[in-house]
Parts: structure tokens; C-alpha cells; sequence
């Protein structure tokens, strides 16, 4: 994948309109009209953003003329996940430091027993 | 988290030099220069995307005078990871589709095996 692809996604994402219309796309495909619903927005400006979001290959829509419901598309968020991920152990760090520091704690519980053995 | 905090996550992510920066950072801390070296671009457009990773809690920097090392924070990563993690099950639908499709081929199969003995 080339970056400009995963710019592209971020930048789709960088918007909680967009990422409440996706949301919404997780219980199944909607219109237009339906997906405006929650918002105090027109029905340009959500068209406006599912543009975005279909240019970011993030949704597809149908090709029946009256009704060209939105449906979720996950690849980018996949390749977007992935890339995050070679992160995971930046933010698992602090676990594996409180992991250390019970471990040790333990350890020099171990040892004292022992002392108290020898005595 | 409010929605502009995911968003501003994002929005830092959306560029492929930012990407690479905190790519780079992966392995350790770096001074501004070590992180220009490989792009072709000036000192201050890359001060300008620290700025914009600084703002959204993706990095921190020293507070030496002379030399303030750039340090990768990954709190804000995790939330977005954390966010993508909602559409998971878009994106591993299709192993399940794959799944699903070679149980039935084995029950045929089975089924078959099955039909040959009462012969």
C-alpha cells in the first residue's frame, strides 16, 4: 500500500461526523436519509461526507436509483489497524514495567524466606 | 475521550512524513536534525510536523537547551487502535465466509463417505 492510502484513510477518519456514520454502518446498511438522522447537519453536508468516506474506499454504495444505501467497508480500517499495531508494545509497556516490578517484588519475597530458612 | 481528541489522532496520522517520524522513533529518541536527515525537506518543515505531533500527545520533547530529544507517546495511539478495534469483525468476515464455506465442503464430503458405506 502506498502511503498516500493510508493518508487518505486517517484523514477520512480525522472527522466524528464521518466516524459516526461508520459506526452507525455496523448494524447493517443505510441511506442517506437515514444515516442524516442524528445529525443537525443538511443532507449536502452528509452527502458531503460520504464522499469522503467513499473516496477512501471506506464505504461502497448501491446502484439502485431511488435508494443507493451505504454499506461499510473495512479494508482500510484493516491496513490502518495494522499499522498501529507495530506500536502495541509502546502502550503495553507500562504492564510489562508493572510485570518487572511485581516479578521482583516476589523475588525478594523468595529470597527472605529462604534467609529465614537458614536461621 | 471527547471526538476531537480521536480526531486530531488522526488527522496527525493522515501525513506520510509524520508517519515516518514516529516510525523512526520507534527505536529510541532523536534530536530534530536526526529526525530530518532522511527527507528532503527543510529543518523547519520538519519542526512543523513535530509541532503538529506534539499537539496531539504523539510525541514529547526534552527539556535540554541545547539538544531536545523527540520521544514517541503512545497513549494516543492505543485509542485509535482501540477505535479500529470496533470493525474487526468486517474485515476477518471474509476468513469466516472462507471458514464456513470449507466445513460445508467437508460435511459434504462426510456425507458422501457416508452414502458410500450403506452400499
Amino acid at each position: 500500500m502506498s502511503p498516500d492510502r493510508l493518508s487518505t484513510t486517517f484523514s477520512a477518519l480525522a472527522d466524528p461526523t464521518r466516524r459516526a456514520i461508520l459506526a452507525r454502518l455496523i448494524s447493517g446498511e443505510a441511506s442517506v436519509t437515514e444515516l442524516a438522522e442524528p445529525f443537525a447537519i443538511s443532507l449536502p453536508a452528509v452527502s458531503k461526507h460520504l464522499k469522503v468516506l467513499e473516496h477512501a474506499g471506506l464505504i461502497t454504495r448501491g446502484r439502485e436509483a431511488q435508494w443507493r444505501p451505504c454499506r461499510l467497508e473495512a479494508g482500510p480500517l484493516k491496513d490502518a489497524a495494522d499499522w498501529l499495531d507495530h506500536y502495541r508494545r509502546f502502550w503495553e509497556e507500562s504492564f510489562d514495567r508493572l510485570d518487572d516490578y511485581l516479578g521482583e517484588l516476589q523475588g525478594q519475597e523468595e529470597e527472605r524466606h529462604g534467609h529465614e530458612d537458614e536461621h
